[in-house]
């Protein structure tokens, strides 16, 4: 079968660092053009708007929007809307309605779209996910604690309204949380703590709970040492304590290491997104981003001090 | 057919005013039950808690859950589990996914859960809506003021975080425009207005937008005087300015009134929801509370004076 002829949208940092090697590294695709205000990718065509993208290359088949949520509606719909597969950088939206909007037009126009979660791709996640289907679960700990002067260095879209903060990586707990837990959860109270210089949270603790009562909690702080750094998973079952550590990448149960590789989440999630074009199906999950709305709107705000980068 | 037995979960005022005179006034319900922490309905058994009822009295076939929506998660997983057709006050939960797990255990139960928006059911809605289908929409407006002392007076709840404030009322245009417009839209900006003294908003300012961009905005105001109490919804369209007033009971176009009658919205509600039930389906939008849901996950957030009742 012939490579999909992908086009990259929105090229940065992340279009950089992950997505742009992970398509010249699998034979599937074939890089055709890029669309961006600021970047561009050699030996493809370039433009500065999607549109002329899409009307001066019907060839492609596939689009990857890798530019920041608030703006990436305008060019999903339009890549939607011309008949093309679209693939979604994590969060899939600004907004979960906006999100509903492209889920029906894609399946109007019969073509793929993805909703990419990179963290469920950690290569530890789908042995934890394993482990926990057949288990009693007792409790679950989140903790996700890094620091912002090291992780997002003077990002001052992340601090603004909508820009969510903490939940930035946060989101990528709660797409491991959703995907690896064998029952759904829900939030009943939460805390946001937010700088009074900035308008999205510095850190969080959230309390959810499954339908049978089973307490989830995550502890989420942007406020620490890189030294303190941490992304686990703390899950107590009947058959020992499960860490998923290192942020989906490490797996022991009781201590015993049963999983401890290579991250390889960008490649694993265009190997994805491959088969669900071939397949004809979408995979549209917003549950992660759910959760984040629904913290936001159930949750206490606690003003704290002022974060300056 | 017999008629459906029903009982209600949550006797206080709502019940009173509105679920009991609807279900006593149709024929197709026999309320059998009714259970409450504090209050009791004559003439049926009664209980104080919802398990005690559902093993008591295996005949119930639906239950309506009248309590607020913080605590409205148990006792409709408990229905649903016991195998009952579950009808929801509005908002259908306090997050969106309870209400998912709600969505997913009616579907395995073979059971209707109804997410009741009783503004919907104005008189005037409809042939809003009918109006609305076939013209071109050019801008929304909505304006939603009203005075919380005489509205909501001493509701403490309603301040707590989760308790929504303005938007409590709020929802209710937003399950309007989610049902009378055409197209689908999403929140691009908000301002939500808090008391100093208060944790949920006492006055909101929204940007929608639809994904071709044409613009609704929404004025939600709880700080105004009886006398300029305002529910209504303004559309512009290339046959004129239609307006939809008094909180769905009114209809006008271009000042010529189309529709002027009394509210009947919880009679139809529970006709629906009788509907429903014989048809062996299931109605569950959330569509009004996830736009509430972005709301506070996008909006940014000014303090304002202090508020006492």
């Amino acid at each position: 079968m012939n490579p999909i002829s992908i086009a990259v949208v929105g090229v940065g940092k992340i279009a950089r660092d992950q997505h742009l090697p992970s398509i010249y590294n699998n034979s599937g695709y074939r890089l055709v053009a890029a669309a961006s205000r600021h970047g561009s990718v050699d030996g493809v065509e370039n433009f500065t708007d999607i549109e002329d993208m899409l009307t001066a290359m019907p060839e492609i088949e596939a689009v990857s929007l890798c530019m920041p949520p608030r703006v990436r509606f305008d060019a999903a719909y339009k890549a939607l809307d011309a008949g093309k597969h679209v693939f979604l950088e994590k969060p899939p939206g600004a907004t979960l309605s906006e999100v509903a909007i492209l889920e029906a037009l894609a399946i109007e126009k019969n073509v793929t779209l993805f909703t990419s979660w990179h963290s469920r791709f950690g290569p530890a996640v789908e042995p934890a996910r394993a482990f926990l289907a057949d288990k009693t679960i007792s409790r679950v700990d989140i903790i996700w604690n890094e620091d912002v002067r090291r992780w997002h260095p003077n990002q001052d879209w992340i601090w603004e309204a909508g820009g969510l903060g903490v939940f930035d990586p946060g989101i990528n707990a709660l797409s491991i949380m959703t995907h690896i837990l064998p029952m759904p959860v829900f939030v009943t109270r939460s805390t946001l703590e937010i700088p009074e210089n900035r308008d999205a949270p510095i850190a969080a603790q959230i309390d959810f709970q499954s339908a049978s009562g089973i307490p989830v909690t995550a502890d989420m702080d942007w406020r620490r040492q890189s030294s303190d750094d941490r992304w686990d998973i703390i899950v107590e079952t009947d058959a020992g304590t499960m860490i998923l550590g290192n942020g989906g990448a490490r797996l022991s149960v009781d201590g015993v290491m049963r999983a401890d590789e290579q991250e390889t989440e960008y490649p694993t999630l265009y190997a994805r997104f491959h088969d669900l074009v071939r397949a004809g199906r979408s995979e549209v999950d917003v549950a992660p981003l759910r959760h984040i709305a629904d913290i936001f709107m159930l949750g206490s705000r606690k003003t704290v001090e002022a974060f300056y980068d």
